[in-house]
């Protein structure tokens, strides 16, 4: 866990022996960018989460006395660089997208401009503030859509990465979408509903199933929801349920059940059944245990009598997004050179210069293509051509109604230039971005592909980096 | 990211519903455990991790008057069970396994003893702080396995889930066998060596990938990985390193290189030829870029002259372990009741009562059996009918040497019974267990089965619970 307040050395080691050696050599003004190359399996899209940490968490980017310490320890980094170490705040630039957007392989979703030491620095802060949390966020937001509407709770914490990461995850799940969350913390840190049943430890705690549900109901009047599949869900739960559930109705008070087990389809049909043969047509069903979008997909294609769902487990155990940070202008001689990375494999190379994300919505309001362009070459025009990033693939855009850049400004001169927004607000935009885009791109397996392309110019001037180094 | 230095709302919500429940019925004393019932893919065992973290941390788990006003906002908890959160510290009793020890699905790795209140409260923190690191533990200790004692790095900061995860995957790792980090806050936190080479971001730092390696040099004249795969490794990187080398061996220097794309089996034999050829025998080949157990036995059974692996993201992008908590035992009317959950399913069965495990060594000093039993019912003896934990098998257990217990009381009356020990003791005594595991244990594919069972006594008693229920 955090062992300290200042986070300077959550860095690769390689990135102090690099910033050292630039340290002596001038130390030149550049940019990095982020973006990553795949979605997560079947999706078309991603959600943005991790910005806002990364915004609120940079001022704390510094090293303490220890930090110098323990570096001047191993021997390896010199008086005058830790003295620079010792002086060090994040003092350059951040542009990015807004937390809760939809991103797409290739674009950039952030850029940092600062001195070759700052951003070589920040980059194992940046991509881990960014790689787990969107992958939450875009899990969520499949989750989310996969339930059509009804609501997704998040109960993740116990499977999470850590503490840190929990309260992460409960964080980025709802800026996705889901309702509520389990974790007490992050509902108390972000604002964020939280919402909870009762464990099979309540039941056991009790001499009899119908007890512990009686006692249940005499604590949380207006709050029960009874956890049935302790010991046998139809042989068992579901009477003790609809028992405890004939006192309320004398008090005018109703019941819900969760199910935790077994074959969900199932026993939710027959609990319905069962419920509404007995008159229980308000008592609403909530089902749990390793759920994800396919299964939430597949209880729908069979008509279960679902009301709401936890997820859990699926929202955190996943590989991350996979962003990656590189450079890609540096100062030589007071003027920027542009550098890109050049692979013999294309999906490896990378963007040079300084860029800008337009994002053009079609007359129906609907996004209809993202375009990556080199800063001070965009002008308004009726239609662009436009190029796949790694293939040699054109189309012309035309027909769109508006357009929007996508990294504004949200640092300069190591100052935030506005409020973060909350977690509410964050969910919010997401929500709006959400319904911008077209459902062809939410379908949940075979989607079809968002366009994500290049500018003539920043085009050219990949073409003209990797003909120079021929 | 913590926001709080106290983490008592680091819990399910509904822990703290079912608390007071159960607050305002007596609190009775009563025993958890934890257990998982799956080892990752294709593992027989898993490496433990998190417990010391657990350790140093529970004293952490207390509640602010922040977190009092948040939860009396709530408008759901009356005022003497707030007042009672307000006082709360754990003080009640831990027994586990030691950090790094080889566990088994089944087998009660952590037992807890306290109120109900107490146990209950804890459980997320209790399953977040082992589901994780123990995850990473066990990926680490594959990946060394399958890297036959040729050094591997650990290089995940970037990809795992948040900074303090990454701070336990480092720590996790250490302990599962891998021998440095690169990353520094990991370093100084544990006291794991570090290590780094460079990024591509330096090499594009330069007007020519030569000046760049020729500049490291000049900063690290002891330490020279050159990564040599930014432009063209075969064209290009080694011819530069080769070139630099050259200038280096008149200084009696020699360098190494790093390769991080490619076909890295294909590069690392035609990088490995060139070297030789030019006289740079000792120059050695470290290898990244996704790797995990089976990619490097892959190398391996090509022959590939590899000398280090670098691992990062397939370290941290894992399913967590799926540790559970449940109930055993709890107190009514002045004794002890024991408890277990039922269900038709016998691997969602628990184990009911207060139990311990014992460790079976055979002659040769490696572990034969691991078998759970009641506490006060083991007694010593040549022989033992163990009785499968889910299936109706048993076997007969002799020729054995010695066997230790070890569930280890490591909390006692809510302090620390020893010093929590330190990465490096864990990773030892990792070592140290792996070393009594039967090869045919470690295999990373089809590996045997390892045998834990349940005594008599324990079996005896989770049948007679279950022909009460019916």
């Amino acid at each position: 866990m955090r062992k300290t307040d200042r986070i300077g050395l959550f860095t690769d080691y390689y990135e102090l022996l690099m910033a050292q050696g630039v340290f002596f050599n001038g130390n030149p003004e550049c940019e990095f960018y982020a973006f990553y190359r795949n979605n997560p399996r079947h999706s078309a899209y991603s959600i943005l989460s991790g910005i806002s940490e990364l915004l609120e968490d940079i001022a704390d980017f510094r090293f303490s006395q220890d930090d110098i310490s323990y570096l001047s320890g191993l021997g390896v980094f010199r008086k005058e660089f830790l003295k620079y170490l010792e002086g060090f705040s994040f003092s350059g630039e951040i542009l990015s997208f807004r937390d809760g957007d939809v991103i797409f392989p290739y674009e950039p979703v952030l850029i940092i401009r600062g001195t070759f030491c700052e951003c070589a620095l920040l980059e194992t802060f940046v991509l881990n503030c960014l790689n787990f949390p969107s992958c939450v966020a875009t899990k969520a937001a499949r989750v989310v859509e996969s339930a059509k509407g009804k609501p997704v709770f998040e109960f993740a914490p116990r499977r999470a990465p850590f503490l840190e990461s929990a309260n992460c995850a409960s964080y980025s799940a709802y800026l996705g979408g889901c309702c509520a969350t389990s974790n007490t913390l992050a509902g108390r840190i972000y604002d964020i509903p939280v919402f909870g049943t009762m464990a099979h430890s309540w039941i056991m705690n009790f001499d009899s199933e119908s007890d512990a549900f009686l006692s249940f109901y005499g604590m949380y009047p207006d709050n029960c929801t009874f956890l049935i599949d302790t010991f046998d869900t139809l042989k068992s739960g579901i009477f003790s349920a609809m028992k405890v559930g004939a006192a309320m109705r004398k008090d005018g008070k109703t019941f819900n059940i969760r199910i935790d087990s077994g074959d969900l389809s199932y026993l939710a049909k027959e609990c319905r059944r069962i419920l509404d043969s007995n008159g229980f047509l308000d008592t609403k069903i909530c089902l749990s245990n390793d759920l994800d979008e396919s299964i939430i997909s597949q209880l729908y294609l069979e008509n279960t009598p679902a009301d709401s769902f936890g997820v859990g487990t699926k929202l955190v155990n996943q590989s991350s997004l996979g962003f990656v940070y590189k450079l890609s202008r540096i100062s030589k001689n007071g003027r920027f050179v542009n550098r890109m990375k050049i692979s013999s494999s294309k999906e490896k190379m990378t963007l040079p210069g300084s860029f800008q994300v337009h994002r053009f919505y079609g007359k129906d309001g609907i996004m209809c293509a993202d375009m990556i362009e080199s800063v001070g070459k965009f002008a308004w025009s009726k239609q662009y051509l436009l190029h796949h990033p790694v293939k040699d693939e054109a189309f012309v855009l035309k027909d769109f109604d508006r357009c929007e850049e996508k990294l504004v400004q949200r640092v300069f001169q190591g100052n935030l230039t506005a409020d973060v927004p909350t977690a509410t607000q964050c969910r919010d935009f997401c929500r709006n971005a959400l319904a911008l885009l077209h459902d062809s791109h939410k379908r949940l397996l075979n989607p079809h592909i968002y366009k994500v392309s290049l500018g003539e110019c920043i085009k050219a001037e990949r073409e003209s980096i990797v003909a120079g180094f021929k």
